[in-house]
Formats: structure tokens, sequence, C-alpha cells
């Protein structure tokens, strides 16, 4: 027996129980065994009730992004129009970095299910099973010189916290610097620019983006979990992760257009509107070591404008933000 | 008959003639046939006189780099210390890129004989024959964040306009803003930064250049002609390849030192030294359009301060520089 001919007894009889004893019969295989593959089904997101006497019912499959649902409900004109959806991809900055090279126009998308080696920030691993979160990279070929990068960086944590307060707006979400997104202070999404150049004309970036949608506690290792949270804990609520795909090109988009027509004040004003690093003592560990101070705001190119406890101010381009308060 | 037996045959006898007639009943062909196989030898750059009644006689040989002449002249820590010397190659920028994304280290060069698609800025076309030129990429891993790689452009310049003076304190090299150098207003020198990041942190700086040494007018297109100059055709001597590739790295691992250690000002001061662009007023070819203005010097983060006509304030971090004057 195979696990596809149980799975398709339990659809065709949808919402019906079926003895554990009939399927046995249909698909010649002991009840040990039909036991074994309903927990198999189980684990790749299927739900099935077990009742004594009435034998097993299907009552949920697993969250499955689809080209048919996703199409639908994209709402811009270029972010999301070239699309690869994929089912497992060791990670999608990797996938549509070989696109970018191949001269993949802006807005070109790649999502992927899940991802065997996705990439955080710093080089760090990130946590991305199948079917639970969005997994996606974008293609940016952005008209301004290599130092205004960041810009894009900042850019890029407003899009996606627009996007989620638009699908769950009873969250909270902060950005700490540069673009982590946090609800009560753990890490909802995050995102990470790779980018090329040459000389300082960029050539392309690649704007990787993690967003922990349906992921379930026992997904987190028991350290993660005191600093991460998926959507779905934190509101209560299953995503709608197509939807909330197509919201976050949407406002992607139309954040990108603002800023190559008004450049980066308008962005800079939503950025510090909901930053939860200003105002704040906090540590920054910069590669050139560690540096303390209270974050004031951004400056014109998107670096981090810290007063020292000295009173001078300085300004900060590339740092982890550590502790603060 | 192979042309190395030609070859191998006019080596033997290096400083006498070989008559036509020997060589041909030697290598056992026609007469014609030698004659063929000295033209092909010529074009690859052995010198060989013929003279009637007396024959063939081998008089110059092609510059050819080889570690045994340059490893002894090298006088730097790391930079050229991990070395690939290739004969003909694409481009060294793409050689050294698949080093760099295998985790090479910081310093690591890869030097061509001959380039089949060398590449300059905005994506032109860069004219490197064989034997004749120097061209080369060299490794960076400067910790240091993104917004500050143009500062990295303007150090190229001024490291290889030093390195270049050392070796013939004759010519008068300026810099064309960012990295162009110049012999009275014709290009000797192209350098190409091609750069990889992740978010605000650099991953790593492919430094391409490409130093038109030994070339001769032949060399170059009519068009190339009034725009670009060899040091040779410049200087009037011929240049020692080796030489000058050592004092490249010499020069430039000292300023990178220099730089990691002091930050930008030091450099700033010796590139604006050396600048041609500054104080003439230049048209300066931007993506967002032309702007024309006074140059006046480098600002912090190394973008070019410009005064427009109307009197205010401008920095440049892109663009191409124009006519001035």
């Amino acid at each position: 027996m195979s696990k596809t001919s149980l799975l398709g007894l339990l659809e065709e009889r949808e919402g019906e129980y079926v003895s554990g004893e009939e399927i046995s019969r249909l698909l010649g295989v002991s009840r040990t065994a039909v036991w074994k593959q309903v927990r198999k089904l189980e684990a790749e997101g299927y739900r099935i009730e077990a009742v004594p006497r009435l034998g097993y019912r299907l009552t949920g499959k697993p969250s499955r992004l689809t080209l048919q649902e996703l199409l639908p409900k994209l709402r811009t004109s270029s972010f999301g129009r070239r699309l690869t959806l994929l089912d497992v991809v060791d990670s999608t900055q990797n996938e549509l970095r070989l696109l970018a090279e191949r001269g993949a126009e802006e807005g070109t998308l790649v999502i992927a299910e899940q991802q065997t080696s996705g990439r955080g920030r710093m080089g760090r691993s990130w946590v991305s099973p199948a079917g639970k979160g969005i997994w996606m990279s974008l293609l940016l070929r952005p008209p301004v010189p290599l130092p205004l990068t960041p810009q894009l960086t900042l850019l890029a944590a407003v899009a996606l916290s627009r996007a989620i307060s638009q699908q769950l707006p009873a969250l909270e979400i902060g950005i700490k610097w540069p673009n982590d997104l946090l609800v009560d202070g753990k890490k909802i999404s995050g995102i990470l620019l790779e980018s090329a150049a040459e000389d300082e004309r960029l050539n392309y970036i690649i704007v990787g983006m993690g967003i922990s949608a349906n992921l379930e506690a026992e997904d987190y290792s028991e350290e993660l979990l005191s600093k991460a949270i998926s959507l779905k804990m934190a509101s209560g609520q299953t995503v709608d992760r197509s939807a909330l795909i197509a919201a976050v090109l949407e406002q992607f988009e139309q954040l990108y257009k603002l800023y190559l027509e008004q450049g980066f004040a308008p962005i800079r004003t939503l950025w510090e509107a909901r930053s939860v690093t200003l105002g704040k003592r906090t540590e920054l560990y910069t590669p050139q070591g560690t540096v303390v101070g209270v974050p004031l705001g951004l400056d014109d190119m998107g670096g981090l404008r810290i007063e020292l406890p000295d009173g001078s101010a300085r300004t900060i381009y590339s740092a982890e933000v550590g502790a603060s308060g």
C-alpha cells in the first residue's frame, strides 16, 4: 500500500469515517500498516481524526501555495509578475541570484515552500519548514548609487510591516534597526538584502524575506522560542499566506515607486514611526567594536545616528543591535 | 611541421641565421610552409629577422610573465601571496569571483596574459591583448560597511598612480574621478570594483585593474587612439611588467593598511592632490540625468562634492565624467 492510495481513499470519502478494517481490506495491507501510514500523513500536515469503532476521517490538508490561488490576488504591475514557485530549494536567494546573473528583470520573484539552507543575517541559518512560512526573494535593479543601498534595506522593513499590519491589524509590529520585524520583542520576520555592484553602480539587489507565518511552537528550538514567534502564535489566527504575499508585493512596489520618485524622506518617516530602536540606550556591535549610545534617528543616507554618552554624535552603517533599555 | 619545431630550431641556433632551405630540409616541409610559420610566430610576439641568402634569425621573444620572475620582486605580506597566473581567461574578474565565492582569502590575485572578454566600467569591453598589458584582479574583504565602498574605488586609483609614478617618474599621472588614470588627458589604466554585500556588510570586493603597459599604437582602434595611450607610448620605455605588478601590490597594501588604521582622510588628501577633475566646470552624467558644475573635492564618504551654477552644493556618488573646461 502506498500512502497516496490511503490518501486517495480518505479524500474520496471526505467527511466520512472509513474503518481501519475496510481500509485494510480495500488496500490489502495489515491494520498496523494502515496506522503507520496515517501517522506519516499527519507528519506531512494532513489532519486525520481517529475514532474507535468508527475509523479514520480526513479533517484537514496541508496548506500549499499555488499559482491558481496567488495570481488572482496580485495587484502589482511588475513585482511578482515573473514568478517561480518551488517546492524545495536550498535557498531562494541562491536561486534568484542565478536568474539575476542571467539578466532577469526587476520584480522577478522566487518563492519556496521549503528551504533546506535558508540564510539569515550574518550568515546565520534560518528555520524554514515546509508549508508554514513565506520564504521568498525579490529582484530589484534600482537606478541608485551603491552607497544608498541601506535605504532599500529600511524600505523593505517598512513594506513588510505594513503588509502584515494590513492582514493582521491587531498585531503591533515594531522594526528593530535595520530590518528585523518584532511583535512583543520577538522576531517574526527577517530580511536579507544581497547586492552586487560595479563601482558605484548597483547591478542588482536580491531582497530575501522570511515571514514566520503559520509556524507552531514545536517548529522552533527552545532557544529560538525565547527570541522568535510566528504570526499565528502571536495572533491566534492562521495566516492566508497567498494573501500576505500579495500584500507584501503591493506594499513593496508602492513604496519603491514612492522612493524612486521622492527619494528617501518619506521612507525615513515611515521607518522611524515604526522603530523600536530609537530613543533607548542600545549596544551596537560593529566590525570595529561595540558602540553604546542612544539611537536618535536615520540620516539622509539611511545610516543610524547615535548619541554617544559624551554627547557627541556618530552615524553607524553596519552593526548588530544588541541589548537595549 | 609544427610551429614549436621551427621555434625549437631557431632557439637552438639563437643568434645564428638558419637558411630557409635548411629549415625546409630539417623539418621536411616546403619553404612556403616555413615562411607561413615564421609569420605565425611573429604574430605571437616573436621577432624574426629574415635576410635574403642568409635565412632566418630569432631576435626577440614575446614578454611573458612568470612566477619565477614575479615572486622575488613581491614585497607585500598578503597582497598577491595567493596568486594565479593564467595564459588566457575570459576575464580575471570572473575567475577571481569564483574563488571569492569559495572563500578565497584577502589579497588573492589573478593575473592573465590575455583576456578574451575584459570588462571596463559601465559594461564596456576592454582591449587586453596578450603579453603587453597588466590585467589582474585583487580580492579584498574589508571590514567596512557597504556605503564606504566608493572610498576603496578612490584608494585603488591612488595606489595604481603611485606605483606607476614609482616605475616611470617622468610621467605625470592624473586621476579622473573616480578612478581613471590619465597621461596628457589620455587613459592609461582602468579600474573596476565589483562588490558583493549582504545588507550593509561587504562580503568581498574584487578590484579589477587594467594597465596598458607595453601596447603599441596598432593595438588600438583609431577611435581609441584619441582617448587612450600606453605607458610605453607615453614614456618611450618598455615597462618591466613584473616590477610594475609588484609595485602596484606594494602601494595598494600600504594604502589599504593606512586606510583601515586611519580611515579615509589620508587617502582623500592623496586622491585630491592627483585629481584632474577638481576646480573645472564639468559635465557629470548620472542615472538621473546630466549635472553640470564645478567639482570641489571629496566628501567624508568618498562622494564628489559639486558646486552647481546657482552656488548650491551637491554630492554625486555615481556618474560618468564628461566634457570639462
